[in-house]
């Protein structure tokens, strides 16, 4: 397998995202990078209602490192990437930055790892058909 | 049926409910209202995660009516009322308002109706047991 | 003044936006509704954020009466409209929709006030440019 | 410097918290996480409003790395934790756990690295009076 190339998703900053602070609270970019992850998913044919209605198969997050390396601000346009760095049995591990569109600065930069857990929230296997695609 | 006295639960505003308006995050104060009707019901011996999981019960707003009258800040500790103002047989019809501890001053006002809804999420008769504790 | 037609923005629902009980978070389209006023303000030439820079006037809610009328579920696309129902000179009045996309159901219908602030939090007039905007 | 004792906080699971897989939503508990650093800070004697109003000051969360071990549920009474492990001159590296009442368990392990910002959102000495206090 090749890295694949990022996907990258359009984010707007609302008021709801900002705190007393005049910045978008820290915790919200993880919001936004979830976001992005579920798009890239959609783009790739698999919505996350449809895998967890259908196979009762969810995406957790285990893990994620994230460097808040400079704070976005209300109306800001961001966008979020996702690139795929690594694919096993049970998981998948993400690369993924925040960039603002208006001086193209990176503001976040971030590891996900994500793992494929059944309906008991027990680690399983990806779905053949989801790993043929992410895997092209 | 006479009037229930308010019940009241205490919040602390923390970062991530204000916005870059330097004050509370306006649809935040449902949360706080949502916590202290959770809280009421606790206090009658109801947990929520208990209805949902023994009976199938879920309570969900069918209508809210806010009046905004003041705005709370970063480390306000506030106190949400609940009082009960009618029982129907599915819904229950509540007064509620946010207070800041430190002035007294009234931040929020506001009526909630909420509904007993089952796993079809159909509107649904309230438990007797529970009709019980909040009728006395 | 005649009223104006109804501006519709898109929304669509991620996990952060749903609880537990399988449903989008009540308080959640109430950021939805504030969404779709941003959209609509810049969209007629004036973001927030220049606003309280440049002017240091915000808008903010002083009243909100929803009615929720079916649940939004993960996944699904929103439409949110905003419909301007009197202009006052220091206050706005609106009606909002939210509108599910696969099967046009309406989900909330609510009315919202907002009022414009001075730096000091005090009710102040609407800017000459936005009420002329606003009025045609 | 000995290592600081650990402080801890109870924070209890709502429906806001959650989300439509029934758990708590990954970025809530980064939510809770700050809410420990800020009832530590102030029972330090430091309230976050005050450092800002009085002194310009903020800290910022600059990085954290996060791992999420077991999710908590609707319901569930955490305890958040705060051990100071390495203070700068101009920021505080900290590990924290969540910790579920009912069962001891750890849900999850992080380490956060604050950074004391001035009203430029320029990094800057952590003040004295709040240094002699976290290094006792």
């Amino acid at each position: 397998m090749q890295t694949s190339p990022s996907f990258n998703w359009p984010v707007q900053v609302y008021y709801e995202d900002t705190d007393a602070g005049g910045v978008v609270y820290h915790s919200k970019y993880l919001n936004f990078m979830e976001r992005a992850r579920t798009e890239w998913l959609r783009a790739n044919g698999f919505g996350q209602k449809q895998l967890s209605d259908d196979k009762g198969l969810v995406f957790a997050v285990t893990a994620m490192d994230v460097k808040f390396l400079a704070p976005a601000h209300l109306d800001d346009k961001l966008f979020v990437s996702v690139k795929l760095v690594k694919v096993g049995r049970a998981s998948l591990n993400l690369e993924q930055e925040i960039i603002r569109e208006s001086d193209n600065r990176v503001l976040i930069r971030a590891t996900a790892k994500v793992a494929m857990l059944n309906d008991q929230f027990k680690p399983t296997r990806i779905p053949t058909s989801l790993l043929t695609v992410l895997k092209v």
